[in-house]
Order: C-alpha cells, then structure tokens, then sequence
C-alpha cells in the first residue's frame, strides 16, 4: 500500500465496541502503547474487523496534536502517546515534528510556527503525541 | 496543559446528549457563542462530564474552515462563529487567519492561499469561523 | 456561498442512514463517484436531509489522502475516488496536489513533502483521493 498518511501503525485488533453508525477499533502497536480508531459500521463490515486481526492505523501529520504538559488535565482524545523529539522540520508558517514514541514507533505532527515555538520542541524534548480516535483510518490485508 | 492546538476556549459544559458511541457535548464560550463537540463515551466518561462542568475545547488550525457568506445555505458543521480578521500570515501554500469572534476569544485557520485569495480574507474583512463538532477535543481539570 | 474549503463537490442524496448521534449521508456526485459524510442528527434535522435532496459536499485539502497502491489492503475511510495528478504546488513543508476526478471534478490534498517524493506524485499520475466520512461537511440551500 502506498499512501500519503504520515503515520502508519502496524497493529493487531485487541477490542471492537460497536455502535449504532460507528465503532470503536482498539489496537496494540507494541511496546506498550495502543490505538484507539472510531470507523463506521460500513467500513467494519467490509474489513471483516475482529479482534486479533492485524491491521494498520493511519492519521494524517495535520491531525497529529503535541503535548509538553497535561498534568491536572484530563482529555476527550483517546489516542496520547509518549515519546521524544527526533527532528523539526520549519516551514514557512507550518512546521514538522517527528517524535520517536516509546515503542520504537515514529508519530508525525504538523503544526505552526506558533506551537513549536511556545512548547519549545526541540529535538531531545519529551513530548505527547495526540491524536483523536477519529483522525484514525484502518486498512487491512483483502 | 501546553499543547499545540491553535485555538483553545475555556467554556462551560450547557448540555450533554449521549449515543451509542460517541455523545455530543455543547460549551458556553462566552460573548454569545457556542461550541459543540462530539466526543468518544469512553472519553466522557474518564472525564466524568456534565452540565456546568469547566472545559477547554481545542481545535487544530487546520481543521478550522473560514466563511465569508453563508446566505441562503445550511450547513452540517455545528460550528459557526462570527468575527472580524485581524491577521493574515502567508506561508508558500497555506496562510493562517487569525479571527477576533463577537465575544472576545480568538479563532485561528490554516486556509489555502487560494481560499485567502477568493474569500478575499484581509485585516477587517467579517468572516465565519466553521469548525466540525468531531474536529474539537475537550479537556477538564483532572 | 464562499467559503474556503478547497474541496467541493455538488451531489444528490441517495441514502440517509440514521444513528444515535451521527448519521451517514450518501450522495451521487456524478460520473459514478460517491461521497459519504457522516454529519451529527442535529444537523440532519436542521438541514431537513432526505433522498433526493441536493447539496454540497465539502472538505479540507489538509483532510485528503493520496493513495496510488492500495492493492491487497481494505481502508476503513468510505470515499476512495480515482483521478489523475494535474498539479503538484510545492511549499517549504507541504505540497498541494490537484487531482481531476474521473467524472470530471477536482479534487485537491495537502500532503506532506515526503508523501509527496515516496510517492512519485507529478502530472499525469493516476492515484486516489481518500476521505474519511468523518472529514466531509454538507451545505444544502435553505
């Protein structure tokens, strides 16, 4: 498969919550970090979803949010992922932030000027990766 | 909490409509205006929601749609915020508008130069700040 | 309407398919393509959504995904739409691709410089703008 998500998991199906339009999808990725994906029912269907299936969990670099501290809060996004700052790739009003997660995983951000300058990303910087559950595409093997 | 979303609200929870899986949350952000997000129950529940509750509701700058005339149309996005543009940044193929709403609170947009451009968005020009409930993440003190 | 979603496509609708929150439109776009939005039931009541009714589908370039293999893989986004690259627009980070859908609209995504060198995305291109259900905003005329 060749796509342009920034993101991509490899994963394997630990529960499915279904629900009326949409289910919840959730997958360990490994060294202890899961993904949690909202997809509707259609799409579950036609990927046969089930638990132990192995699937892969993609979110676009624009829908990727960091976190330097969310000590005292508690967030709506179901997916926070910890790790490091690898690299900041400076646009001109955007910019790149790659984040080696604790599980050996790669998560991508894209976002302005304004947030890596006030959260102080800089390669070595602990930070959160977050992502809605429902930023998150499946695909898996036909 | 230091994160990287662009526009964050502090607000007051006014209504809690639960479903099967995801449940709709809507927010007094002050001056008039409302914000309405749709949330995971996993994740009202772990934040143990409820009318009069103290939230912030974030949302990236690039989920943030800018509208300068709506007439004569409805639309699906719950979120529909006037203001006046106070800001425009342009990057090489984005530019971010920065948005003062009637009540104070800043809204800011990652739009394609050729939305700038046809929307004709400068300093002063009356817009619409149109976010999707599913694009606002909700946090609560923990 | 002006607005500044780079992705517009009118349509008819073909099904609506209701849940406990959100619901699932379909619509005809023309030229055999689809597009499924999945939009909160409070807008389906506000926007009196029903079989037949036409309106416009509307989505963020930051919200496409390009895809030119998905062979052996089922995605869980509902809108895969096959085109051919007619522009790529290089910024310092992101790049605009415009692609021409088969029935003749255009489609438009804003992917990240790497996705756009991994892969080979120029002029002439065959590929698939993938959207998620979740990413599309309906308009209808009031």
């Amino acid at each position: 498969m060749k796509i342009s998500a920034r993101n991509q998991f490899k994963g394997t199906v630990t529960a499915v919550h279904p629900g009326a339009v949409n289910s919840e999808v959730v997958l360990d990725i490994g060294g202890g970090d899961s993904i949690v994906a909202t997809v509707t029912n259609g799409s579950l269907t036609a990927m046969r979803m089930a638990v132990g299936k192995e699937v892969i969990a993609m979110a676009k670099a624009s829908s990727v949010l960091l976190m330097t501290d969310g000590q005292g809060y508690v967030l709506s996004a179901r997916n926070i992922l910890r790790g490091v700052v690898t690299e900041v790739t400076l646009g001109a009003v955007n910019g790149e932030v790659s984040v080696q997660l604790g599980g050996g995983a790669m998560a991508h951000a894209m976002v302005t000027h304004e947030a890596i300058a006030s959260l102080g990303l800089e390669k070595g910087q602990p930070v959160m990766a977050v992502i809605k559950a429902s930023s998150v595409m499946l695909a898996v093997p036909a």
